[in-house]
């Protein structure tokens, strides 16, 4: 029997910020309780789209359990609960867990990378997984952590019963594709941006955490749904048209690029907490512009 | 009317050397023909895995010669004609579409590399494209040249009408999907490793440049066909099972994996020339157990 | 009139925990008390050896309590209080001046590195320094954090009068010159390891934080002196001398090897928070033979 | 007693070609007769500012043959004769030593890197070495080859008896520093850039091959005179003075920009081969303004 592992679009929500620096948790239980109703699949809580290296402990308990209750069921709700630490990872996901998370994100520690070898990693996962009462997901994010676990890595840190997938935000096609042939069927292989959802469907990926889900959750959804119907010359043209705008919230205007993106589509996005520059007005142009451009900011449909 | 540009399968033959380190001919000109009778579409002389940077420019011009001759028209060949200048680029890229050539791949200049931008390389492409009597090829290989063209400089690059493609060894999936859509429909984006030859297909490539094509021509062309007659399955399947002898040939134990791999199917390899050192027999005993678990080394085949 | 600066060698401490995971404060108070009747000018509480990345921020506060305490006006006193946010940076920043830190050594924001821009780090430092106490010193780390300030965004921080001091760890020397060159005579250039100590006071370096001053702090203090006797040659032959150790308590075995060595000189190391792994007993063998042979490692010193 | 190592100054010369790309040897051989009157100790022929990478063999070799003509035997040649093969590099440096070069700077072979493990290079330049008639020094340039060979490497290939040197080009004080302590007497360490001579000297190097040594040649011999006067003060003065020039004929503007510098001191730079790009007007007015400010240019002593 297949154990419980995430499966479609999931989108990794930006934490809303108020003008005085603190969690604005009204306006991010509003946002919530719209992609409680959005094409997505569920949403990742506290993902680097959620700032969460910026982020106190108890503020990112607060947002947990904002976030659960906005989403109501309705949708999987994934918690980021991986710190530096193996004791705080654990620590984090228990309480991610108490407060109705379905799954946890554990990010790989990073900062003393040097150090940090094959056993290392499997042991950090192995602990937080044995300790956690809700399955686990490894996050790599090697743009920001300078951590790209090897696939013999993610190998062995998947034998472990309560280890379930792997975002991978880095779009090596060859990755992923032993990473699907190398792990079991109920594990799940996740792209980590929206600019390789549909090769990562098309190499045995289950889904994705997608910066632009947030913005776009119908489109990103649909080409979940195209890739399932077989219809991949749709899959594919659509998932061409979205290129742009996921530049746009992920590797060009980053966060404050998205949360610009999040104003326009009506829901409340803000600003980022410093040292993150907020978007400049040119830059929110733009961001208008390229989504327009591609058929996503479709002000009938917003509202 | 679409240009002339590559498609298909094409191996990156490897440049025999005898017992002396002299350029050995004879086993060259066999082993091209081999290829030219094989699932192929065509060869690659003087890529990567053609050791290039070991040969001198009269090496250069012998290996094309004799290569195009024993090829004979059946199939197409791409002769590596890149060096660090623009110059000898020219140079060579003329010689070798005298020599019969059907199509000149130009790596990246290198060296200097935190002096080029993309004036620079837009610049020497063109200039490269303008002098060149056959289409030519960009030439993208990261993992040796540290440099990785952005896609906006390919795509500059490529609006040129004598530049027809590109062999792109990354295998990112976003940047893949990103060439293709912003490339002419008659311009090639090539896989340059066999690892993520089904994914390059999905993504709108062309075909690809792979070492596993030196070794399994059959296996790869397969792929390709599978991917045509729209069975995703099984051409999924076939691609991972090439995922262990493609690092094999590649990452694992380079190019001395390679030609021990060539020995093991009836071809000539030999060793490489130093500083490269040869596989030792321990590599050489990992490379046939590879290679016959996933079907590749099938006695009943060569002979 | 020359503003404090922080002048000499500091040890950055380890951060001690008991069998049980917890703080132990029993034995960090003991270590630092040893600390400052030693040769040293000062002690960092919570620099990258301090495992600050994996300590909760009710942690770094009582290690700045109990050290200060400990330390009891003997020696200076600089408090790690760098994270990723600029808010939180400018709290415990402000925690660490009541609590009677000297200096803070504020790490650069660097999860977001890619967004990071030179405006952003001289806002998030400035904003830091008018809202600190104490004097700020800037800490750039990047074998940990992949970000190495360009010298140009150094010498814009630097402009602000609160901004005394800047520790690279890199090792780079014509960085360090440029960087003395171009900050005020009362901005302190500081060595972040002991492998440079003597070539940064060539290059006008103040001293330098130095995990090597933990277990001989008493070499480290020597090579000052000798240097600033004028005497070339001898803080040569005990710079060469103790590279060594060094790479003993830094590159070679991490924050482990160091913790072994602190245990070997009669202080108390215990083991580092997972994932970092404890020494095994080859590696404190190793680190043993390493500093008797280098004569740090003397019985009749310690006892 | 010691053997032949190279010691003080060298100008890495540049190459210099005519208005239609060709080589202009009597440029070349003016510009080497200046430099035999030079306050330089030597010239170094085809180093990455003799741009060798974009030169033919036939090229290098009546580069080598004119430059040690117009030395005429008043300064030691050192001849760039490294390829990206141990038999290149060995007919290269054979035939430089016939010409009359007194040593041989070989680069790192870098093409293939990820496969050059540390028996790959000792056995490379152990083969070079046993080949040489004259004396050889190993090259390391990471920023344009990627390879910074480790020390440990370096000691191992230093044991060969006619391997006399290394020219690093990094400014890594703690490299450095190792390089001399675990190297013999006679094994001379070279900075590769002028912004780190001093620090280089301090630490026990012999001198450097410097690209600002072919335009402020007595400054960079005064750098060295001061140190072995013990007057560290002036020494340190001078080399914080020549920092800016540095950068302007290195990582600034290139080569390019060296050899508009060239072309202001009276010397003939010409342009670069493409695709490295010509100096912009803007470009040699920094240049210009740079050289001035520092003293470098003056138009009494020129001429």
């Amino acid at each position: 029997m297949a154990r419980v592992h995430p499966v479609g679009v999931f989108a990794p929500v930006a934490t809303t910020f108020g003008s005085d620096g603190e969690l604005d948790l009204a306006h991010y239980a509003s946002n919530l309780g719209w992609y409680a109703e959005s094409a997505l699949d569920g949403v990742a809580i506290m993902g680097s789209n959620g700032e969460y290296v910026s982020l106190s402990t108890d503020e990112k308990l607060k947002l947990i359990e904002t976030g659960v209750k906005a989403i109501d069921g309705r949708k999987k709700v994934i918690a980021g609960t991986g710190t530096e630490s193996t004791r705080g990872s654990i620590e984090l996901t228990r309480k991610a867990a108490e407060l109705g998370a379905d799954f946890a994100l554990v990010v790989t520690p990073y900062y003393y990378k040097p150090r940090y070898d094959k056993a290392a990693y499997v042991k950090h996962y192995h602990s937080v997984a044995d300790a956690s009462p809700i399955p686990v997901m490894i996050y790599v994010m090697a743009a920001y952590t300078g951590v790209d676990l090897p696939v013999d890595t993610v190998v062995e840190i998947a034998q472990h019963p309560n280890i379930v997938g792997i975002k991978d935000s880095g779009g090596n096609a060859p990755k992923v594709g032993e990473l699907v042939a190398r792990t079991p069927e109920d594990f799940s292989v996740f792209a980590g941006s929206a600019n390789f959802l549909y090769a990562a469907l098309c190499l045995g990926g289950k889904g994705g955490i997608l910066a632009l889900g947030n913005v776009a959750p119908s489109e990103c959804a649909q080409i979940v749904r195209l890739f399932e119907q077989g219809d991949h010359a749709s899959a594919l043209a659509l998932q061409q048209r979205m290129l742009a705008p996921n530049a746009a919230v992920t590797t060009r205007f980053g966060i404050a690029g998205l949360k610009a993106a999040m104003d326009m589509i009506g829901l409340y996005g803000g600003d980022p907490r410093p040292p993150l520059l907020p978007a400049t007005d040119a830059e929110r142009a733009q961001v208008k512009s390229i989504m327009e451009q591609a058929g996503v900011l479709d002000p009938a449909r917003v509202g």
